[in-house]
């Protein structure tokens, strides 16, 4: 049965531009990165990392406003609520994301911080390190949540990232309380591990009283929430408490658990990995696209998998229009067009044919 | 002999962020644009056109900008003046110039207007539709022009774009006098053929006095200048005026003419147009690197061509090194490494392990 809400989704994230430059693994070295992790960094050490950087470009980011992007590109119908600053990011985040149609009307913050943004080196392996200058994202406050479209919305998504600043976790809690008031779905998704050290109480008490409907992990995230270093028995652990768990595992592919059933996909090929940037969020964007259509578990993580081969194609966590060429005729997946399901063909069609990203 | 000065060229023109989307035929026709034109537009058309535009990736551009940082990949001392202002938009070009080892120091304005852009569209067909708003890169001063550099660079290269603006065309006419008062030569490029229309008669009278040593048009433009429709004839009547006149003939490659002697070369063979964004600022990097080396005629011609072939097997005026995956695995050159000369072999070699565009 199609949805009557106003939204299928409605997600509260960073609004965040990406600063996407190629790095050696000298430069992640001299840094004392960790490759292919996440962390914050303040406005000096955002200025000096930058500097330290090659040429960049820039394109809008946000795990959950990439998130929305895809679905959006599927043809969902979509809101986003997040903080930006009233600056030349902040518009180019706003204008990116309404030129999608996803629905974006968070007032831009006037004064305290600069728009969010994560300077990513993409190492030659195509691995992706980021470092998060929170800016004016950090400071999304409760009377920013927009708790009209929340109601008219099936799906709350939250950004797990969003839960440290705690003006942005007191404005998540009662979107969530909001969104329950008005009978709506709540997922969550638990971003990084960090978040989970630092919060993971907070988590297990949320999934305790039964307020997330939706939990979206990788592995090392599970793992984390659970306390152990054994997949199959953190998954053991959390399945049980959340109506349906999905859980992301790079090569080895995604698994949904819900009323005791397990579905397992595999990872779709993929000749060459340039950037794994999005892939967990094009994952989410796949998913709950399927989820909107009234899929079945194995049906949902198949589009997950589809669309984070896609973007992990490509640069960038949004799929951008304007390599559709580059995409169509010199990656996937129309070369591949006799080893693609209907399933598949059917949703890359409708990628073309939307005009929108994951092209 | 190998140069002495400080520069090896030293460029003045428009300081500018792209925003590149793409966009079908029927968004061209619906904004009555000129398909592959470049035409000047205001704030308010600005904001219009960019609210009609998908979602975008912002980079680093500007035609004499787009030169240098193709030549200072190739190794070239370069240095870059150009106005930008006290914005985000002004800090990512900044970074991107220095970032590529260009010397950039034009103090930015602290009011007036925006950093310029450029609103790109391009088109399934490769080709780029420009909608530039000059905003502060026309308010270049003759105080802003750094008139040591000029002096210490062994060849002043000017972009015809900022002829326009009255203000930049003063700083232009003055960085011309201090060049060759300084005893250096002077390089012009005609940049579109709606310069030549308002400022032909101003080029030929420099020309008449012998102020431009080197002068770089393409077809359309050389035929603009001499007043005819025919090429030939175009050629035979500038030729003998310049020192050196270079003009691009897209598919139909290059010619290069001086002391009477003519030079051809064909266009590079490329499987697909991706973006032509940059051909012809990225010929003139190759071709003037090849003039700094001392080079031949023909080989500065053939540096120009395979420059030219890079840029447009990928989207954006500047190559980005984060593409150098997708070039080197997808695109050129590596699968047709048979088919390279010995010349091409090793300026592809040297922009691999430059570290920098062009990849």
């Amino acid at each position: 049965m199609a949805s009557t809400a106003r939204f299928e989704v409605v997600a509260i994230g960073n609004a965040i531009v990406d600063v996407i430059a190629r790095a050696d693994d000298a430069l992640i070295e001299a840094e004392g990165l960790t490759k292919g992790s996440m962390r914050l960094i303040d406005a000096e050490e955002a200025g000096r990392l930058y500097a330290a950087m090659g040429p960049a470009i820039e394109m809008s980011g946000g795990s959950a406003a990439n998130t929305l992007a895809g679905m959006a590109a599927l043809g969902r119908r979509c809101a986003f609520i997040g903080q930006v600053a009233d600056d030349q990011l902040g518009s180019v985040f706003t204008h990116d994301l309404r030129a999608l149609g996803v629905a974006y009307e968070t007032p831009a913050l006037k004064e305290g911080a600069p728009t969010a943004r994560c300077l990513i080196l993409v190492t030659p392996d195509g691995q992706r390190t980021m470092n998060t200058f929170l800016g004016a994202s950090h400071l999304l406050e409760q009377a920013m949540i927009a708790e009209d479209w929340i109601a008219d919305a099936d799906i709350l998504y939250l950004e797990g990232y969003l839960w440290d600043p705690p003006l942005s976790r007191a404005a998540m809690r009662r979107a969530i309380d909001v969104a329950r008031g008005a009978g709506r779905k709540v997922a969550f998704t638990l971003s990084d591990a960090f978040i989970i050290d630092r919060h993971g109480d907070d988590f297990r008490a949320l999934i305790g009283e039964g307020l997330f409907d939706i939990l979206f992990a990788n592995e090392v995230e599970i793992c984390a929430l659970a306390g152990t270093q054994d997949f199959e028995a953190a998954v053991a652990a959390i399945a049980p408490r959340v109506p349906l768990l999905v859980v992301t595992r790079s090569e080895k592919g995604a698994i949904a658990v819900a009323n005791g059933e397990r579905v397992a996909v595999g990872a779709e090929p993929i000749d060459t990995v340039v950037d794994t940037t999005g892939a967990g969020d094009l994952f989410a964007a796949g998913f709950l696209a399927g989820q909107a259509e009234g899929r079945s578990l194995a049906d949902c993580l198949t589009m997950g998998a589809v669309c984070a081969r896609e973007i992990i194609a490509q640069v960038g966590p949004r799929a951008q229009l304007i390599y559709q060429q580059v995409v169509q005729q010199k990656l996937m997946p129309m070369n591949n067009a006799t080893q693609m399901t209907e399933d598949e063909r059917a949703l890359i069609a409708r990628w073309y044919q939307a005009g929108a990203p994951v092209q």
